[in-house]
């Protein structure tokens, strides 16, 4: 056989997350209602539906590597300069992009225990030692993080605000703080995947110049383009320049960057995604509340049902809402798996949610 | 500063492309003929263009993480099991993935000097020692690859057959002594991105069982699917199955997967598209011999057409080209940089070629 890496020799077979059409393959049918993975259900604009469209015929063309185009407006939105926008594929993409360029093996890499499998999936990929924190009060420890961070020498510490799994959030001045005491040399990768979908407020302002912090977004979310692959990142220059070094530049969908340009343009469109996935969070929390179960208030495109006991029992209500071909996801560490995951559905979805959960409940 | 490891803070911040937009950006007006990327300018099966712009609306949905009916259908089409495919973003994503799995700092790989410079980034992204092998009548030599192969005990040796930027194609009888000439523990990478162009016959016959080679694939060139970024590798299932450790199992776009799924369907469209290619090689061929100038015989999507003097030379016919909005590129290292390459246009994008032509040459 080729001669791996050592550490890739070393690396487990496993994949951060099974999609639900494996799923879907190993059950032999369909799911109902597809709100396990924090998908936006309600869908991308029209307009970039259109522009995506369009551009189908022009895919024999390689897109823009550069992103040119969609990184200007982007700098536009967010009122900063093109240089501190770097657009990969997906957040994912670009954590793992990240994470090659700042870990090596033995690096320390800081995260709470139970958050995004997948950047775990990239620091152990790139042979970074990973220190978890626990949750607290279904919260990330923002505090505890940061002092892991600096009792191990953590080369990144990973927070996620809105927080997944749980949908948590802290409000800007608890970020602030954050970015004030985070160690020299250890960089805070704040992924804001889920910050569209929180309250107005609570973004803390952006500071390009900070070397302390990196902020990644994206479209797989509000905008509701997940299948598009297009994330990006802002930070300060040197840092977003240095991405250019080992990324590949020709990796960009040319229908995605069309269609994350024609998304950004339709403001009306993500304000009224916005309100319907806050009323898809309230229909959650009612049908939960209807069968005795309380919610995590949540900032977030899904909420975490709390199903009262312990991981396994969770585990049988999703086993039971799965069985009813609704596909749900749960978190994986307790205590927060005492909860299943619900992506904010259409009212059709979260009809057939309220219908199958009481059996789930009662057989669990 | 956050550290970078000591492998990227020393890589230079250099592009393995400058792609055409950015060109047009810096001169301020488009081309009038992009025949410089080896683009398809035939485009997509229409019923490939009609699957991406039916899935725009779907493209809520991140894509399946597997590839699973699209390897499928590869793995019907090339007679192979589903577990020696895997699907990624471009050649370019897979053979990132193959160079992390197998180099590290210091780790040897052979490649043609002048040949495909992504690969090279690749390599150098992950700390390989570059060895080179000059390129033999404008062929890249086979042989002499095996032989530095096994001298500096390489981990990789690159073929692209047929090549690029030259087009020149070696057939199945070398292929397979290169194979059974290649050293043990290293991995012969057959760079087949143009092979659909290629006369029939040219397929050196896939034996998924032999560890000692992998085969690259791509819908970017005859299926003319360039911005949708698939690619697939196809060897032995040990292999295939070690990029599930770390490719960005959501890095698919979905609107791809479905476009270069209807594409593989497509089997008249894509025997049009060769016909189209081999006629407009043969027409750039026209061009060049009106023009007094010799052309290296091409099996590819493009033709190297030599200028008949130095490299100097040829970037001012280039250059001469690019003033009149004729986009195309050349060869970078002597003396194949005696050459311009152009893709096969169309025949409006060959009539503006044919008249640039003369005075770029004259001008020269």
């Amino acid at each position: 056989m080729p001669r791996f890496t050592e550490l890739v020799a070393g690396l487990p077979a496993t994949v951060p997350f099974v999609g639900p059409e494996a799923q879907e393959r190993t059950r032999g049918k369909s799911f109902k209602a597809r709100i396990g993975a924090n998908e936006n259900v309600f869908g991308p604009s029209p307009r970039a539906v259109e522009a995506m469209a369009r551009e189908a015929a022009e895919t024999w063309q390689y897109g823009d590597p550069e992103n040119h185009e969609l990184k200007i407006a982007l700098a536009l939105l967010h009122g900063i300069a093109v240089e501190n926008v770097v657009v990969g594929e997906g957040i994912d993409g670009l954590l793992g992009y990240l994470v090659r360029m700042l870990i090596e093996p033995g690096d320390k890499v800081v995260t709470s225990l139970g958050a995004y499998p997948t950047f775990n999936f990239h620091v152990a990929g790139f042979g970074g030692d990973l220190e978890t924190v626990p949750y607290m009060d279904d919260h990330e420890d923002v505090f505890a993080l940061i002092a892991k961070a600096a009792e191990v020498r953590a080369k990144i510490v990973y927070l996620a605000n809105p927080d997944n799994p749980m949908g948590t959030i802290h409000p800007p001045s608890t970020i602030g703080r954050a970015i004030d005491t985070v160690p020299g040399n250890c960089l805070l990768v704040l992924d804001e995947a889920y910050l569209d979908c929180a309250p107005a407020g609570s973004e803390y302002p952006l500071d390009p110049d900070d070397k302390r912090i990196v902020r990644m977004r994206t479209f797989s979310k509000v905008y509701g383009m997940a299948g598009a692959r297009v994330g990006y990142a802002i930070g300060h220059q040197e840092l977003i320049r240095s991405f250019d070094k080992i990324r590949n530049h020709f990796g960009m969908s040319r229908i995605s960057q069309a269609g994350a340009l024609a998304a950004l343009e339709d403001r009306q469109h993500l304000a009224n995604t916005v309100a319907r996935i806050e009323n898809a969070r309230r229909r959650i929390g009612e049908i939960a509340a209807s069968n005795g179960l309380p919610v995590v208030p949540s900032a977030a495109n899904f909420v975490a049902v709390d199903c009262g006991r312990d991981g396994e029992y969770a585990r049988r209500v999703l086993e039971g809402l799965i069985k009813r071909d609704i596909f749900v996801r749960m978190p994986l560490v307790p205590p927060q798996d005492r909860c299943i995951r619900v992506s904010a559905g259409t009212e059709s979805d979260l009809r057939l949610f309220e219908q199958a959960l009481p059996a789930a409940l009662r057989e669990a």
